[in-house]
């Protein structure tokens, strides 16, 4: 099709006011005809996939590509495929997030006011290189009644570029505009995108740091972004020990590439003796590496017998360790004199994800929650826990470290906004010359209803 | 005070942290006493009010600045310091919009998640020259709970510096920092806060379209904007003679120079000889200006006797008739064929701020609301009632055209976002490696509680 970015863009726009007119019920039915469109092109769609992994292998034999990146293009790989059809009709059947009033006032007798849930329009998402996360977005705006157009990394471009045909094929045979959801190829036409606000409502950038901010420094257009996992696990001076190893451990090895992976450690002084060494023990042992302040490696020191790895895994920190993702089994550790200090450090430090307290303390906690700005703040649980679907959201579009729109996991709910609907049911209509002193007075009673009644 | 704007925004920031451990009870206290400092401290703010009056005159005299600058400086004009006074008391007597838990669930058997309303953080309000925009924002901010920085017209200099030190005094004898509230006073040091968005969450500017304009071009944080007011009445071929001329007139003249005004009148052709001609004699009788395509000016031609000051006041419209926000006594008149015709024409020449029908079917209605992509879709209702007050939400924080976070008529509400507490209360705390196919799977149940019980 190629166009213009502005003419994509722009289509994206008109297919956007078209579907208004849509019952959302269109929407459920698209997304089941989308599924069976990817499964009778499976066979093409696998061959384009091979022509993708075929050309990533050759980047790898010349050590420009890693072997994960690899693994993360096969669609072929165990169950992805099925998956990746099953999580469509699972995004059908979760409840819809649109039409919902979330107020509603009578504002005079016969003027009603409702505020009702409506998709934000047009979304631009940018992503990385699997290429099953373009049906996976595709799903999630079409139930959300958002238009989107679709760019992924360059490495699946054959696969995704056979998704979207696929997706289009679906959609022709829909209520839906084909162009409901579109696929681009480029940055240019991404840098192109950057500049039509007047098309674009929403960009949402899932990769690194430096793409997202990269996106933000160039667009006038709104930007949810998930800047990194900077997570924090804090012990309490009144932490329990079982619950610091379990809740530590979990948070360090369960997934250490995830953002909600625990980077740093902050131990109350209070107990750095007392719980400190059977935690590093367990981090230790699960082959997890140290980078302490002073304190806390002096107590280590002291610890005898020595753990086998304690050589080769325990080092000094360096102020840089406290601003790193480490991504893997590597933790920074710091001592802290009192629970404020904890606090500040944590605001300090961490990127506003994820922090968690371990303490039997239900002060402390209340402290710890109110105190530490992040989208979580947890109490004797894993950091892992933040996640839209362990949240139970059904789904997740990202997890959003921002603080304007959605904050934390972010599920369909994110993906909408709202109107207001005024209806006057009066003769002659409502004007507001008619309220003042000495005239008409507003009412604003809250009313019940939960659906427009038009 | 001075410092610069690295040192005001992370004072800002600090002073947000903070506040957090404070309850929300010593908010409401820091209003009442802040507007007591205001009130001991009204004949100096008067004096420096004088000074601004004074220097706006000599601008008038000297041609550069209009007299309605002058009257909007005046501090003391009728009861504008008393009404001042008795909005900060209003701000503080509304429901409080932070800590309010928006959903709930039991993940597992004493597993709870809470999602709570929360501040959004620090945020950089910039305004027009009215002084007691100040206040305001100022009552605004400390009510939600987040820390402000802000700029008002440098033609209010000397009025707002005295402000802000009767805030800084009151602040002062409060649990809040006092750096809770500052204001700035040159563009250079706005150019220099735009950067710095490790410390600023929001930027909120009130005022000129390119002014909100420049800043989107030149942050990466968040814009809260309210762009042009460019709102339409249609009268569909349905409408009722009465509700369209009431509707109209009170949509353009009952107050011209506001964003809520109708700029555009999209007439169905159905109705251009039937209902037209009755409200252009009582728009032309109101003095309103009509700019009019040919199939409405045919009609106005045929139309005897004609209105006194037809001949000044009935003029052809030209293209860019229908993109210009007039905010005086002028409207834009065009005829379309259908209601989808009506929808496509506000959809791309309104700016999705309000727009109204005219109609007694309610298939109309409901296809007009829906079809129309604007933050107040309203049925035989004045456009004018797009309003936080009107709406009945005790305050305006502004009116946003954006469609993320906050859409429409913004009231406290806007200036909170939510973080979400997850609490373990079993014993070993809560871990997600004991989450899977064979262990244990999530409840995910909705539970009722409304507060946070910790």
């Amino acid at each position: 099709m190629a166009g213009s970015a502005q003419d994509i863009a722009k289509a994206a726009k008109a297919a956007f006011e078209e579907s208004q007119l849509i019952l959302s019920d269109e929407r459920v039915k698209a997304l089941r005809i989308i599924r069976d469109s990817l499964e009778s092109n499976k066979a093409e769609i696998l061959r384009a996939n091979e022509e993708d992994l075929a050309a990533a292998k050759l980047e790898v034999d010349a050590g420009r590509m890693s072997e994960v990146m690899v693994k993360r293009l096969d669609l072929n790989k165990g169950d992805k495929w099925d998956s990746m059809l099953q999580g469509v009709l699972d995004v059908a059947n979760l409840p819809g997030p649109t039409g919902t009033v979330t107020y509603a006032s009578e504002l005079d007798e016969g003027l009603e006011l409702y505020r009702v849930t409506c998709p934000i329009g047009v979304l631009l998402v940018i992503f990385e290189a699997r290429p099953e996360v373009v049906v996976n977005i595709a799903s999630l705006a079409i139930k959300s009644g958002n238009a989107a157009i679709l760019k992924g990394g360059k490495e699946s471009n054959h696969t995704t570029s056979l998704l979207s045909k696929a997706i289009s094929e679906g959609l022709s045979k829909t209520a839906l505009p084909v162009t409901f959801i579109q696929t681009i190829q480029t940055r240019a036409e991404v840098s192109s995108l950057l500049e039509l606000d007047q098309y674009i409502d929403l960009i949402i950038p899932r990769g690194s740091n430096s793409l997202v901010r990269n996106i933000q420094n160039n667009t006038r257009i709104p930007v949810m972004g998930h800047a990194d996992g900077l997570c924090s696990v804090y012990l309490d001076e009144h932490a329990d020990l079982e619950k610091s190893v379990r809740v530590v451990i979990d948070s360090k090895t369960d997934y250490p590439a995830a953002c909600n992976s625990a980077e740093n450690l902050v131990i109350h002084e209070a107990v750095v003796h007392s719980i400190w060494p059977s935690v590093a023990n367990a981090l230790l042992a699960a082959n997890v590496k140290l980078l302490c302040d002073s304190k806390s490696l002096e107590v280590l020191k002291e610890f005898t017998p020595p753990h086998s790895n304690y050589q080769s895994h325990v080092l000094p920190s360096e102020p840089s360790s406290y601003t790193t993702e480490h991504l893997d089994l590597t933790i920074s550790v710091i001592v802290v004199p009192s629970l404020t200090a904890a606090i500040q450090f944590i605001n300090s430090y961490s990127s506003h994800h994820t922090d968690s307290i371990v303490s039997e303390s239900q002060q402390a906690a209340s402290t710890f929650c109110r105190g530490v700005d992040s989208a979580g703040t947890f109490v004797n649980a894993s950091t892992r826990f933040a996640d839209g679907f362990r949240y139970g959201f059904g789904t997740e579009v990202g997890i959003s470290t921002g603080r304007i729109h959605a904050r934390g996991p972010v599920g369909l709910e994110g993906l909408v906004i709202y109107k207001y609907l005024l209806r006057s049911k009066s003769h002659g209509g409502h004007i507001v010359a008619d309220f003042g002193p000495g005239k008409k007075q507003y009412k604003h009673s809250r009313i019940g209803n939960t659906t427009v009644p038009f």
